[in-house]
């Protein structure tokens, strides 16, 4: 029974070398047996053996199964290191969520590289602004997306175009065949060390990029898995950008328990359609946006399975969530910020909610409840860092600290020391504690729109209607918007004599700053202003916000 | 909307204090913000504030909320201190499945102390073992439980009495009572600082305690909610002792997820049926053992809705397999050892095994599997630590590595480093690998008898045999058992003119050793030798197993 078996081991060894079942050579040289570096690499080194038949990404009629995944990654890997990249060198994808997205997750840090994943709405002034700060050394980049990559930026580095056809003579393919198909010898020490940096619009001075380490990203997946309640047999939709918070952490949390995620290059609700019904699909995420525009398709019908929806971005309004439940999706609400991984607080549902009228439930859904299983409590503070008293009426600022909270904006540290100001991370959002400990939010401090889920800072779309020459001032605040959650408006002041229409100004932006920053209405005249003549935004936000309970959508 | 309502804001300040909700000083001064120690403590601390009014541990007729458990757990921990406590001073327990014990797995810890639950099946030089070796500051003894404390143990200890009624008078209640509602501040520094000592009957030099951390508990809590698909909703029945793996870390899983945890006394499968049915229960954990004789109960009958099982120490057999699904049942087959944290490999069924034939299903199941989701992938290798063929047939020895593996053997720094050589720790199990990865248990290494999920040295039982004074030499082996697994038998020689029958040999052995470890059998005989005078326990291994694939059970 015991000894070697010549012949047969060979090819063993050879898929052994292959989907990385063999090669354990400790990550961690010099420290302890009973240490391994958490990172999300180990799980898809554990899935390529556990769940090697599963099917780990589904796209149009492709089907990667995780023994292939795993391959694929470790070429990426293998050939991002035969680009002469270095450890912690940055590598920027720009592309939607497709399979080579996900592949990106998990080959540029086993490489030893950080991933950039780019927000794939932004114009090319924005993208440069990104790229300057982070100079990666390759770029990946869709060949839908290539118009937005500055003419100048291969000088700095290596940019290889995604085909997205998983065919051969696909630029990405090529890059492919050129890695070695077994593990990457791993330069990870830490798990401390950056696995990616997402940037999200700063309210002063450019994009700021938000630094997550290996140990956040693994321990975000876990949260996101037990939050939703994945398995080996789960289908999950990945709706949420990949570019935002590396969707939420999810292509780590599918890896994590051998789910099937379904890859989609846009969120179109009748293409949502046909994967949730063709592909079985049993859990997603995304803004409450994306689900409006679903439940009101005319494709909507009602689902046998229930689907377990992780909404975030802005509570369901209760119109959404009696729709939603009328389809038999189950929506799990959430709230994070780009510098928490996303997901932070999750709203825990109670059982007795089943008996209220939707209102009432909606209107209880709708706070943003608590830690998740891994994140470390929230707390409601005032100015001096005092925590409000839960009465579910006194605001204060929500701060938030612990494994799920970014290291820092990369290349900053002013702005991360007052992120970090008292030891808590600060997130600009205004929130009551009720008496149960769960939090609310109510209104927000930094200056920052939350349209459809992604950050607008309102400072980006000040500039670019100041920079119209008919304009001579200018303020951006928030309006409420039933599909949106929130758009942005102009209040403008023109010149002495000069003219400009509302449409002159939007086009003026247009030709500027993303299109989903751009403003929805402009009004001109005088803006309101205190005695020493400083804009007074926040009479413009009543105005525009009477009525309602909350100062954010 | 702002500012500080008086009155009434006193009351949810102190109600805070109790529950922890407030309380937030960094437990990690000097580290970032982004950086928690994982602790299990965090899952009680979070429970108290998402799952307040749920139900943590359910005994008999009594319910301990989520605040109530936090309240107890603060007032344990802060008694402990008032007892002069040090930081990593142990706190042993000797008591069945009881709500103080699962308040000591999160009290002594707060506390700063090292928790050691002792095994309730020892007999007191067992016992007197284990506290010379460990030195507890404190010892709290289940009423039922205190003559198994040697006589002398109060001098160095403080022991206090658990009567297990929750009333007040328990002197357990009285300790509680003199402690303080509020959270203790913390001592914790890092999460590799040992929270728990677990002792294993050790092959040489009496019993060894195996050292989990903090970080180690904290992850092996939520691989076991993920692999059993744990919720707030779920009820699970603690079978495993809390003494055996810490119950294989359930005590901390269910309180990461606010689940309810139901406590018995005793694993008595009339009670069991009474708790599966009238709590509600969902889930449950456990040796073969114990289900064998819950599923051949005379109030045995299917279930309306699932109960999924964890089972380790043993794969089921096809008859136990059958009968469990045929009730309900759904078992799922994990593998580990004392020094993993209890769980370490699970097997992942397919869907597909549902079409197959009982039989077949069982034998597919009855392999240990591969890593859970938080585990490193565990290697079979030769002497030389070279990974055998994956032909499901050359067995090498188990060997596993990382966050779920012991920190080493107590104050026993060689034996660590013998456990841990090359890098690994050397599990002693022998198994093949299949080619899927999937390893598959054979044979023993370490001469150790698993009788019910519990590990026997036959060193220990061949001592105990050794005392009599009518035996010469002796040597003991497993034999199979339908009903335990196994059971030591012994194989003895007397001496010269010497008489002695099987029986006076056990008696004997049960006034030396713990009942369970006693021989079942006794044979008297020549035993068989090497040419150099070595006993061959192989030999007579062979015999008792001659007819089966595998030489463990």
């Amino acid at each position: 029974m015991s000894g070697q078996i010549g012949g047969d081991m060979d090819t063993t060894a050879l898929e052994s070398t292959i989907t990385g079942i063999a090669n354990h050579e400790p990550r961690n040289d010099g420290r302890e047996v009973w240490r391994t570096e958490l990172t999300p690499l180990s799980f898809l080194r554990r899935a390529a053996v556990v769940h090697a038949d599963r099917t780990a990404v589904a796209y149009g009629p492709r089907r990667i199964g995780y023994s292939e995944l795993a391959e694929r990654v470790n070429r990426l890997a293998s050939a991002l290191r035969g680009t002469g990249l270095e450890k912690h060198d940055r590598v920027a994808v720009l592309a939607p969520n497709t399979p080579a997205l996900v592949e990106a997750h998990f080959g540029v840090p086993a490489a030893g590289g950080i991933l950039v994943a780019i927000n794939t709405r932004l114009n090319e002034t924005e993208v440069r602004a990104i790229l300057d700060d982070c100079a990666p050394r390759v770029i990946l980049v869709d060949h839908e997306l290539e118009a937005l990559l500055p003419r100048d930026a291969g000088r700095a580095a290596r940019i290889i175009t995604i085909a997205d056809t998983g065919e051969p003579g696909d630029p990405y393919e090529v890059l492919l065949s050129e890695g070695s198909p077994g593990l990457t010898e791993s330069w990870l020490a830490d798990e401390e060390e950056p696995i990616a940096i997402n940037y999200t619009s700063g309210t002063t001075g450019g994009p700021k990029g938000v630094v997550y380490t290996h140990r956040g990203a693994y321990l975000n997946a876990l949260a996101n898995v037990i939050e939703l309640g994945l398995g080996p047999d789960s289908v999950f939709l990945l709706v949420v950008p990949m570019f935002h918070c590396n969707g939420w952490c999810f292509p780590w949390s599918s890896v994590a328990v051998g789910a099937t995620q379904v890859c989609l290059r846009k969120a179109d609700p009748a293409l949502m359609w046909e994967l949730i019904d063709g592909e079985g699909v049993t859990h997603a995420n995304g803004a409450p946006t994306v689900y409006i525009t679903l439940a009101n398709h005319p494709h909507a019908h009602r689902l046998e399975r229930p689907v377990v929806v992780m909404v975030a971005g802005g509570p369901p309004s209760p119109t959404l969530l009696e729709r939603m439940r009328g389809l038999n999706f189950r929506p799990v609400h959430v709230y994070g910020l780009t510098e928490t991984y996303g997901p932070f607080t999750r709203r825990v549902e109670l059982p007795e909610w089943e008996e209220l009228p939707q209102e009432e439930y909606a209107r209880l859904l709708a706070r943003q409840g608590q830690a998740n299983v891994i994140a470390d409590l929230v707390r409601v503070v005032d100015e001096e860092m005092r925590d409000v008293p839960q009465d579910g009426l006194t605001q204060g600022e929500v701060v938030m600290r612990g494994n799920l909270v970014m290291q820092g904006y990369y290349g900053r540290p002013e702005p991360t020391a007052e992120a970090f100001r008292g030891g808590w991370f600060h997130s600009g959002d205004a929130a009551v504690s009720h008496r149960d400990g769960v939090i609310e939010l109510k209104d927000r401090k930094k200056d920052i729109i939350i349209s459809g889920g992604e950050n607008i800072a309102t400072i980006e779309v000040e500039q670019a209607v100041m920079s119209h020459p008919a304009v001579l001032e200018c303020a951006v605040v928030a309006i409420p918007d039933d599909h949106w959650g929130e758009r942005p408006k102009a209040f403008v002041t023109l010149k002495a004599d000069a003219e400009a229409t509302e449409q002159e100004i939007i086009d003026h932006c247009r030709a500027r700053i993303a299109r989903y920053k751009c403003p929805a209405a402009v009004e001109f005249g005088e803006l309101p202003k205190t005695s020493t003549g400083k804009v007074q935004k926040f009479v413009l936000r009543e105005r525009e916000w009477t009525g309602r309970k909350r100062r954010i959508n």
